[in-house]
């Protein structure tokens, strides 16, 4: 595969001001591969930055290029990583670690202070046609995986941190609030690691026809009146919502000794029910992102253990993105796609 | 439903000498359930106590009803047990214990030193029509589960706690050693846990054949010459043949930091890779039986994760034990079922 | 020893109103023993039953005998129960369980939801001079060890169950809120486990001067102005003091991957930072009780790593319980003592 | 402090062939520092490698500077490491890995399989004046400590890592086979780490008495007749002898539910009791080096719980190799040490 010396990328230069420019294309350091990005997903961090020119707070400090979730083919290693990698599908693990600090070195690298996250102010993200990234953090999807499933290993390596946290295991009870994408692959991962009560609460019947197709075996539709959560029923408690009162609905949900895992972001503080969670001896974990849980979730979307299809809305090129980022438009689909690599377009 | 005063129970009065006798049906204590027994399955002990008299060097002492794996109804209850109770479908956790003792404090029953298992020296199994059985220990099946395989949640438990050892998760790759029916359900149940490298060795071609049906997904004949473990490459290595050159084989198969769990029965003492263990920081584990997994067990039963149709062998009635004991016979079929109750023969 | 027919017990009759009255001895029944209290403690909840006649909002439903610190000696064994523990020296763990529910199964006999705690509305305490409890809840101290050591077994055992959760190892820096006596406990014992930064905050000087002398490396007077706790600095923080403030203070104290233990207890709910602990990754539990740290208590009590002269404050006889229990006393001596066996006085 | 342009360094040019060469003192690179080594240690692969120009079968290939074990001071830093780290007094952690590698990313640095290991073949060690080191394993130590202490972080970093693996809490009971320098530490750790019944076998009563000085709570001279190791009573045994005949002799003494932690390097095979493993369910751990363990070795020491005397065994100049690693001598010592630095001798 030939590489052009020049390559077009989806640039963020202010408030809901984005557009196509063309770049050099970057050449891969020692340790790096280089990556043509076949196709690329919508996170919220994406929308929230396009729509407000922040990310929790911080501002872009000049032209950004977003995305954070991509797959897509090695074209170029660096001197350090073997040539036989050239060919490879690989999805992308969209950080970048000091490898040094003591969270690193305990396999914590989510927490490394230093890091730097692709699409965030200061480190340009996947809208791009090629990227170097480093080439530990590229993993390998095997060949016969289609593009878009490859795309989706990054919030399915969310939702398995999510799971590994709550200890959920053959025959598990869950309960997931909110039905937004990640609460959506949560419920197919929670299916795939054996859980057999999945119940998952929204606001949006439409949602929760969407999560009953993932394998969510009872939907809580809280917009209607009287629908109660069994209470001290569930092993845990997965939030994906943000959504302070889906938080505080969910501790009561939790049997005595049950886990409670906060994914989904909202307010910065939320009053929850201590003794409550010091009568049932609750556990609460915060999740953030994901650590060694990439080469898992490959695994499973490789042996079908995520329905794709239920997960992939409406698909955008490259210079639609004012569109795929509309937030009004933002939650039509489950998870927007932005096909980059033209041949791709069909798979 | 009423009870007689009689049943009839298969009593195993010496080597190979087992026959059926009319015995009084007990009544249940204050914490007990009586129990209808429905059919039951034989497990390698039965076959051991049939066939020599002993079990692991304990002989009987005195006529003893052998069987550790059964499933039936609850028709009568002790005092402090609530009367909704009469009619569940049932399975049985073949264990007394005695709930004071440092290891059943903590939870890890299994080691309980003073607990009885039924069917073995000094404590009557369930090859018979009526038992009592503390009722903790009398697990509630879904109405919608069929008997056979109720059944089966016992070797399902061993599996299960075999496999939680092994740090089983999704994206696993594990080595069982054979292909019995707690290697097969052992393969199965990896299934459900999300493992997707699945590899299983035995010595026979049929064997191998079914553990395909189980979802393996590779099989290795070690009769046949040539045949490699691929090096350092599982999460888990699995040791269900209680062979000492399956064991000894499958440990260079473990990558470091893996797992090794024996759950099959052999030789006492087996010579180890120490300095490879060493190298590689592997973690061996001792599993016995089971201590809180039939729970999880039944709830993947009855989510269909476990595929029953290929574990079940040949059916006999309860006079037909001495035929369903013979230790040349009882390899062929997977799992040999005993049916105790004439109206669930059918099922 | 002999026993008497009738003994001495101090009862709450109402609020702040408790007298000794005289009592039949029980006999043990077969899986108990009979213990001759040698003294007591006071906790926190014998106060707040004696001077509101409630806990937690639960009414004492008649005549109820408090207290649940204690050690004594065992003076008859029920049936089952080995006659050799007849002088044994002991510390009561003051829970009865049912055994049989998922709980106790698990090991996790704290969650246990029917059981019953001495001192507590329904269930006579240990401010008394004899009483039976299950044999495997009276633990054997070396009969070297002070009684008034044994007594302290109880909020050791509270505090062991914290510092496991908060995964206190050699080397461990921990925040402890609060200087009551369990917070000064968990000082001593986290030391004894190894940590090297052992910091407490309080709003009063002289409870973290009695800090000090049990291990504290630095003490925070949060009375005064301008005290900062350090940072994302601790491994864990250790929340003894029920106050909103001073667990919301704690939570920002904690490095990334860090714990939380909720063990004081106050408010039923507080404004918790969400966002914190999800960028930061930090566990959160809630601790109740003790389970299965008894023997650790007593092992480290034996061994003197729990200093117990800084604990002990005033002594009173058993008909001075309305002085020891008045509530604007209580908090004056580190731990109040009960005398009950009369030759036990001067240890 | 001026850095020369050369440095004395001992290299091992073959079979107890070792001599003082003088050589370039490096430079640091960007992530490096340059350490002045003040003292060293002689580990038991020094002395098989000066005896055997082997480690483990593989030859030393050319000469080798010997040496794992050190403290020293930073004296120059790389481009990218803050040079307010020059001054501080450090102890090395011998190991270079990949960073990059599965088990790298995970935390389990020490089975990086590109890992090298400093005094092995192929990658110099600590027997010279100077050594740069990547900075971040290089461990900052309080001033405050003395050099020899800082020596001992990398044997106490052992110890840890077997301890964590044996679930060493307080309270428990453990068994140490082997009083050689890593057994003597173990013992120490242990108690610091809680442990209360602390019993260490070995063949030298000499070598025993120092076990108590360490804090053995018992010692057994398994060279006399008729001593019993107390069967199913230790919560873990701590292998640190690499006698087969000690590892066959612990697992029987081992509780069930308990650990057993290989650290002692000797035969590749062992015979190990397969029922016993899994009647007691045990857990047989192999030990490798260290992964994350050299801060809390360093707090620990700091704190003053690992005593140092007893440990340190004859002092050597740097030239005086050939009688520090003789193995006829290297046992009568505890720990043989070499002072590298003139100033430090009286230390």
């Amino acid at each position: 595969m030939e590489i052009p010396s020049t390559m077009r990328a989806s640039v963020l230069r202010g408030v809901r001001n984005v557009a196509v420019e063309e770049r050099d294309v970057p050449a891969p350091g020692p340790e790096d591969v280089l990556i043509r990005v076949s196709a690329a997903a919508v996170a919220g961090s994406d929308v929230q930055l396009f729509s407000t020119g922040r990310l929790r707070g911080t501002p872009i400090n000049g032209p950004l290029v977003l995305g954070r979730t991509a797959a897509g083919r090695i074209v170029a290693v660096g001197e350090q990583i073997s040539p036989e990698r050239i060919g490879e599908l690989v999805a992308l693990e969209p950080l970048r670690i000091c490898r040094h600090c003591e969270q690193c070195r305990q396999g914590r690298y989510n927490l490394c202070e230093t890091a730097t996250f692709l699409g965030t102010p200061g480190c340009d993200g996947v809208f791009t046609e090629y990227l170097t990234h480093p080439a530990d953090f590229v993993h390998t999807v095997p060949a016969d995986v289609p593009i878009s499933a490859a795309v989706l290993a990054e919030p399915t390596a969310i939702a398995l941190a999510a799971l590994h946290k709550a200890d959920i295991r053959a025959g598990s009870k869950v309960l997931v609030a909110g039905a937004g994408p990640i609460g959506l692959i949560t419920v197919a991962v929670a299916k795939a690691l054996g859980a057999v009560d999945i119940t998952i609460s929204d606001l949006s019947g439409e949602r929760l026809q969407r999560a009953e197709a993932m394998g969510a075996t009872t939907t809580l539709n809280m917009a209607r009146s009287g629908i109660v959560i069994p209470p001290a029923h569930f092993d845990a408690f997965v939030e994906c919502s943000g959504s302070a009162a889906a938080i505080r609905r969910g501790f009561p949900a939790v049997r005595p000794g049950g886990h409670v895992v906060l994914v989904g972001r909202g307010a910065d503080e939320v009053a929850l029910p201590i003794t409550l969670m010091q009568n049932r001896e609750l556990t609460v974990h915060g999740s953030f992102r994901y650590a060694n849980t990439f080469p898992m979730a490959i695994a499973m979307i490789a042996a079908g253990r995520v329905p794709i299809d239920a997960l992939i809305g409406e698909r955008y090129g490259l210079d639609e993105l004012d569109t795929a980022l509309d937030p009004t438009r933002a939650t039509t689909g489950v998870k927007a796609f932005i096909d980059i690599e033209e041949r791709f377009l069909d798979i």
